[in-house]
């Protein structure tokens, strides 16, 4: 997918297949040392996850060089590089916005907070749900953003709400500062060039799976 | 991500950057037919979605030819045809299995029906939730998937089991006939050849954001 890029003062910035790839290769990585393992090759990465050595290699190649002659990947310290890379080797204060099914269903999902993702703030406009505690976080209304951002320095948001309200609370998250933006409505979101997005629409995943299962190409797709 | 591939009687099957992408040029034409539109040329259609006029007219040439000299695309020849491409000019009986938050929220997503993704058949494992009736649709054990797949022609299901759940149940899935899985489960699943998935990790996309803040790189990212 083309998309503008603001010029960088970090290193190449990452193609997004290569860093989807690597968010899978450190779940995997971290399987393995829970099973006790040290080391590990690039060949037994890939067969893990039905990618292939060359590949696999040539992606963690874009960051570095981690493998050693004669002994693959030390695990633990491949593991620190790549949540250094991926920026998740410190925490990321996240704000739901948005409490309907979707929203509730990302609060309670409990790969946020392992990944070093974690809820510190609810939004919501419907004044039925303004108020309501959920895990020890009261809902708040979206007016009250811009204080809420800058107080608990949140920088990324999960946007949950109805289409036709999206591009509106977008534009309320951007001005309360927020950095990125993880957006579930099926819109196409105006941001200026400052504001990150990344736009996950369920539907597309589907269509990509009828396709598949259409003209019968079985195997595993990642998303990422 | 490379992935295994069973030789198929149709034509070259596309890659998943490139389906993702007529998913979303599909919405946009929509779109625009709402509009009033009935043509529309290829920067006109990329610059809608940030996507460059060169990268529309590769991605559509890889199904045929769709555009007309001096006119540009037909808006509702083009939809039909991506349609068609897609799978989804036909219906797609969909099962949920697994009712959590995120299965509940899946079960309300608008974005499913209206691309002709609608949901027959609901199962979970938990007693409480057995017999419950959603939209009409009783919560069904996990045990009558073969006979409820067979009876209501299901090839998809969304699973949305937990993570440790995950594989048992995509084997009964596999038994069961089904043709495709979407997978919400962080595990990567084993299945046969004959059968395809798509795995959403919603934490990769967090990850992916996260990525994108901390290098500073703004716009839209699309999944898909």
């Amino acid at each position: 997918m083309r998309e503008p890029r603001r010029e960088s003062p970090a290193a190449k910035v990452a193609p997004k297949a290569v860093v989807g790839r690597v968010s899978l290769y450190l779940r995997q990585l971290e399987y393995f040392q829970r099973q006790g393992r040290t080391t590990l090759s690039s060949t037994q990465l890939g067969e893990s996850l039905a990618i292939n050595n060359a590949q696999v290699r040539k992606d963690l190649a874009f960051f570095g060089q981690f493998g050693y002659p004669g002994i693959g990947y030390r695990i633990e310290e491949l593991i620190a590089a790549l949540r250094h890379i991926l920026g998740i080797d410190h925490d990321w204060p996240l704000a739901i916005v948005g409490l309907g099914n979707l929203g509730r269903a990302l609060m309670k999902y409990r790969g946020f907070r392992s990944r070093g993702f974690h809820i510190v703030a609810l939004f919501d406009n419907d004044p039925s749900k303004i108020g309501q505690t959920f895990d020890g976080l009261t809902v708040e209304p979206v007016e009250a953003l811009r204080k809420a951002v800058a107080a608990r320095t949140v920088r990324l948001a999960a946007l949950s709400v109805p289409a036709d309200a999206a591009q509106r609370v977008a534009d309320q998250l951007v001005a309360s500062g927020i950095h990125g933006i993880l957006n579930f409505a099926p819109v196409t979101l105006s941001v200026p060039p400052s504001v990150s997005v990344v736009a996950v629409d369920l539907s597309v995943q589907l269509e990509h799976l009828a396709y598949k299962v259409q003209n019968m190409q079985g195997g595993i797709s990642y998303v990422g």
